[in-house]
């Protein structure tokens, strides 16, 4: 039997798109004699479709859509992610479903069961978890067709608090009575850098086990904050890799079934190293969002610091250097070099840029509060006045030429709350909001890999914010290497503060970074949505109370 | 017997507030010879806990004042709320359980098995549902213990998408065979104006279905958005009500149950109506919002207009009027009515006010920007910055003299963007922001229910932004009844816009005002906590893909 699998970019709520994609590849796989072609969770209406799943309106067009698709499936069998009406009278009114349709019918389907309604998933708000299994019998073949995280019924965990099992059911321990000749699994997993070997053998330890073949299918692009890593994988049943698809790209690849079942054609795999693909993933990122807000122009704050420089070559490759722009905003406290290295930077990349200064609205400012504020001594209200008119001036030209400002603001920062509401972390995305300060400086090595692109001082000079005369980062913060390593333990690992000092970090350190966490919870509420690299990112992954004592 | 319901207001990780609050309602009740005290819903943490739960040192501290209240209970029961650690391999880490301590022990305990997870609840991303029942037998008294949802096996629903039954489970269905004597149910019940009858009939018809009195013991007070509106209800075995507890108000208050059982005494009984319920509502909101994060004062940027004019007027209710100043700020765009207005009404509440003019940073930015806008027509790039200038100001005397900025954005202009992100959109609390224009109107008159506060002029002027010459709401807006009729059936009932036509809307209104709210995501990503006073607030409880098209 000859299998196609699509691992492709889908947008939410584009029907129309998702429907042509789709179309495209079934009529490709026909042309190639495919027997069936395999496509992602929900690859209908994009994910995640959230409380769009609410509206009857929107489910209506999932089902038209799949109609469609149905028709176009002629002599060929495909297998879409689609969510479809609970028909019982109890429990949600959804499941998420993959659905088998062939010659304009749905010949099959299966109800996801196990439902991931942690970290940045939802499911169960929608969703019905399915308790009845059945084998896809197809030309003979016994498909154990299963969606996600059904095969994720044991998962390691990040910290002794976090359980192995989070379901009391196995779709696969339930189907294995059927005597399933393949697994398929579509899926719409996205990118975490400390994941990526978990992914693989998720679907190689399930092939060993069951002995039989696993295909996954995930999804590739990004939708908002969440990046598609692709790399569907297809595992013989020996546990060894028979292909896996490339990583945040598009990809149609079709074969014979007899391959995978044949001992020999295992493929030699090395995954890419963690930095590259963090740097692939934040241009996909990027590059989605603007794509799929249907807009083109970015423009960056550049100050000089190694943050705003990273994001503008992330910027430029993913929407070309024509597309983005910089403002450079010097105040009296700027030094000369952060002028100059970020012109020489903006130059490089040949993107264009502006330069204002920050001094007269800052003077007009200071002179409408002077009345006010007698007798009380500068402090940090000065200083977010010069954050926020930046923000101003950067949402002025943001307006008034369309583009989108992106937020430069690293993770360190933001857990820590060293940066101003509506200043410095204004912005419609942020690009490095999930990549602590210490990784910034790895992925600028790596934008650096094959020249210099970032001049070298932006990558050596000492952190700034450059808001009061001679001010550094480190006047106000541990340093990054400390900073980081205890908020990796908290933030990620999720390990009790007593346990990060035991496990060697300083106890009064470790007490004023995570007050500082706790305490900057509301900043973060309001903070752009941040594109996620990591296991844990600020945002809709991670929901602390903000008038919580802890 | 004798029962004591504990209707109080918690504060979220709080542990020694909780705890004595908890504590010293036990000793109330001992000395009012009481056997039992019944807290609510997750009362020992509050709620929501959010991924506070994801913490082992949050869930030892939650232990740990489970046993110090234990060890309080000398002759007499509690019941509390309490995350308890699942202890099976399988599923989720915790329950949301329900604990009768007596004696230093725990004596029984009861897990939730229907949770939440729609709208502003995210149980089953923490706990495991219970499958298993059991009956507390107290004094020969069998008590089906139940917490809040558990009881919502069946609901009433908004429209014809959703279910009434959202789960496979009953657990009274489970319970009625054990022979309950009395059913309790503990809550953490947020309010929403629609809702009250709801909450008080689903009660009356579990006690008149089971023949058993029914005792809920809500929670009061507020955690950021979520204001709980206590309303605890004692109902007798025939459905009518024997008990209701204030609205807002901790209150504690023992009775014998043969009080409940005996044919007499239900209680003539008439819920508020919903606009005093609202103020009330919102008033609390404040004040939580401050008390708990230890804050005390708040400023309001007042425009002249309605919306500042009632944030202003509930702040000073809440917070007292010295702890709440204003900042007039009237550019070149002003009419004088406005600052007149505003002043009038800073006065009569007998709150501080100062004014400043923007014109002067306004001026400073329009020099900066002149070259590069050289050709270019103002447009809502200048609009803008005057928004923007005015949040500046704001913060700036909100930093400087350590006030929360109040947002006085309303559901209307937040639903269609009607609004400056980093500008009119900022704050640490947004006031009315689940409150539709029409109903602002409501609640001024409410708040002038007996004598005028709010300068008449302020109700009667046509609403403005005065962000250019002659500029009206209604130049870019439907008429306030038009559009908010929209808005409720597309946000609260998730109407089909087709259905929203056919129901009598205007075509292309509706159109036009979907497109607006679909648009506008992004605005509200980054809005402020919003006071929820409605069945859809928009904010955690209702979550939109951005970069959707739809």
């Amino acid at each position: 039997m000859k299998i196609t699998v699509a691992q492709l970019n889908y947008h939410i709520g584009n029907f129309d798109l998702n429907k042509n994609l789709i179309i495209n590849a079934v009529r490709r796989a026909r042309g190639e004699k495919s027997d069936l072609v395999i496509f992602s969770e929900l690859c209908i209406c994009g994910y995640p479709p959230l409380d769009l799943l609410d509206r009857y309106d929107f489910i209506e067009k999932c089902s038209q859509a799949v109609r469609e698709i149905a028709d176009e499936c002629i002599g060929i069998t495909a297998i879409v992610g689609a969510p479809v009406i609970n028909p019982n009278k109890e429990g949600k009114k959804l499941f998420n479903s993959a659905i088998a349709i062939s010659e304009g019918k749905i010949v099959f389907s299966a109800n996801k069961s196990l439902l991931p309604t942690y970290d940045i998933f939802d499911e169960y708000r929608y969703f019905e978890p399915e308790r009845k299994f059945g084998i896809f019998n197809l030309k003979g073949m016994r498909i154990a067709l299963t969606v996600c995280e059904d095969l994720w019924d044991e998962q390691p965990f990040d910290n002794k608090f976090e359980k192995s099992r989070l379901y009391t059911i196995s779709p696969m321990e339930e189907l294995k009575g059927q005597k399933p000749d393949l697994i398929v699994n579509i899926a719409a997993s996205p990118f975490s850098y400390t994941k990526t070997e978990t992914k693989e053998n998720i679907f190689r330890n399930k092939a060993l086990k069951y002995r039989v073949p696993v295909i996954s299918v995930n999804q590739t692009g990004a939708n908002t904050e969440l990046i598609f890593d692709g790399a569907s994988v297809i595992v013989k049943p020996d546990g060894e890799i028979f292909r896996k698809l490339p990583f945040f790209e598009e990809e149609i690849v079709t074969f014979d079934t007899n391959s995978i079942l044949s001992p020999a054609g295992s493929e030699k795999h090395v995954n890419p190293d963690p930095v590259s693909l963090i740097h692939k993933g934040l241009v996909t990122g990027i590059r989605d969002y603007f794509n799929k807000s249907g807009l083109r122009k970015a423009i960056v704050g550049l100050s000089g610091g190694i943050d705003s420089a990273v994001c503008l070559c992330l910027a430029a490759e993913a929407l070309g250097n024509e597309n983005v722009r910089s403002l450079l905003m010097p105040s009296r406290y700027s030094s000369e070099h952060s002028v100059k290295d970020a012109v020489d930077l903006a130059e490089r990349l040949k993107t264009e840029y502006d330069i204002i200064s920050i001094e007269k609205p800052f003077r007009a400012f200071e002179e409408d509060l002077a009345l006010l504020f007698t007798g009380r001594n500068p402090d940090v209200t000065e200083e977010n006045i010069q954050a926020r008119i930046r923000a101003t001036l950067l949402m002025a030209v943001s307006n008034k030429f369309g583009c989108i400002l992106l937020n430069t603001s690293n993770k360190s920062e933001a857990a820590v709350g060293y940066g101003t509401l509506y200043g410095d972390m204004a912005g419609g995305l942020s690009v490095i909001g999930d990549v602590y300060k210490t990784d910034v400086y790895k992925l600028a090595a790596h934008i650096n890999r094959s020249g210099e692109i970032i001049p070298e001082n932006i990558i050596t000079k000492q952190p700034s914010a450059e808001l009061r005369p001679d001010q550094l980062d480190s006047d106000s913060l541990p340093e990054y290497s400390i900073l980081d390593d205890i908020l990796y333990q908290y933030i990620e690992l999720q390990k009790p503060p007593a346990q990060i000092i035991e496990d060697g970090a300083d106890a009064s350190t470790v007490d004023r970074v995570i007050r500082m966490i706790n305490f900057n919870e509301y900043k973060r509420y309001q903070a752009p949505p941040v594109l996620r690299i990591s296991s844990k990112s600020f945002g809709a992954g991670r929901r602390m109370p903000l008038v919580a004592r802890y």
